[in-house]
């Protein structure tokens, strides 16, 4: 239960909106039984304590398959909930603020999307960066210039802790961004617009799997 | 700096939509000029780093005023702030929770509509309940019925803390909030939208004041 105790591989971000009203603890139940290793919890639109109450049923999910839960940006819901961890993007709360409030045993994730964005944190304070956008996507407000899977790359061998590549990632995208250094790829509409979440993790574990090999 | 050292007189809740753009960190500097006693930072609609920079400002705002900042909703952004407390709504953080966080010196506020809401929390581990509507307002998404001044000090007579009336108060309709049995009343738009908020303040001091005597 270490800080370091974490698998980047395939990273479901369980993103309230993204589901479209479907039942996001069932997706994530399904993506961890397909292999989904690591579970974010992103719900921007609703209220704390309804947020609360969805990472408390994410975390039986993912205590229960023996992995981790990100909360993203309410470093107070990850508290309340007892999560493994937090993910705060550049406007959220700043990641040396977040890190005094999780301590040093929860995991702490930063997005960045250039050498500029990096440079604003300490690195040795974050467990790990999400990069992106790898491909062109749709589930931000601020689109960011596309980096591709060899700029995802470059990014990631700059920094002392593991990367992961974000952003428009599917079936297809994610063994190139593997190829390229990401130590995995975070997902959100392969997986929580999938039709069937569990045959999805499974192929795109598998293409991991078959980059890496 | 104990936890009991507040004062719920006027209390003005510093809402950046209530403020329309306006500079809330100079309407909250008049507003204490003019005699608020406590300040609350609502912002619903700004990112996480934004709220932390924006709470850091005030606090040195109510800090030089020897008054106290209260931060809405996110206990994250109070810790980081290094504010002096935080207030949930029925929709929020749960107050259990937020006081696990924020430790036993921290003040926490609650909002409460009705005896069913009041019965949903530990009345003990709150410093005052925020009741109301008092009077119509247009600043909530989800209207609650009006409970006039006689039903806010109705409420607050059950309470084992301070009540502070809240909605729709502004000149001539602070004091029945007072003389019904409140011990203050919390103001948006009277003050972050006015004109001369530091004249505004004092009006309300004075009727506040006279309502007491």
């Amino acid at each position: 239960m270490g800080r370091a105790d974490f698998d980047l591989s395939l990273y479901l971000i369980a993103d309230v909106e993204g589901a479209r009203g479907a039942d996001l603890v069932a997706i994530t139940r399904a993506a961890l039984a397909g292999g989904a290793t690591l579970v974010q919890l992103r719900a921007k639109s609703i209220d704390g304590g309804a947020m609360v109450d969805l990472a408390r049923a994410l975390l039986a999910e993912t205590r229960a398959a023996g992995r981790r839960l990100i909360v993203n940006d309410r470093i107070d819901v990850c508290l309340a909930a007892g999560a493994d961890g937090a993910h705060v993007g550049q406007d959220d709360i700043a990641p040396a603020d977040a890190r005094a409030m999780l301590g040093p045993d929860r995991i702490l994730g930063l997005t960045a999307s250039s050498p500029a964005e990096l440079r604003r944190f300490d690195a040795a304070i974050v467990d790990y960066v999400g990069i992106g956008p790898a491909y062109p996507t749709a589930s931000k407000d601020t689109p960011k210039p596309v980096l591709g899977p060899d700029g995802v790359g470059r990014l990631a061998r700059t920094l002392p802790c593991p990367a992961v590549g974000i952003g428009g990632i599917g079936p297809g995208r994610a063994a190139p961004v593997i190829a390229a250094g990401a130590g995995g790829v975070a997902v959100i509409g392969a997986l929580c617009g999938a039709a069937d979440p569990a045959a999805a993790a499974r192929q795109l574990i598998d293409e991991i799997n078959e980059a890496r090999s």
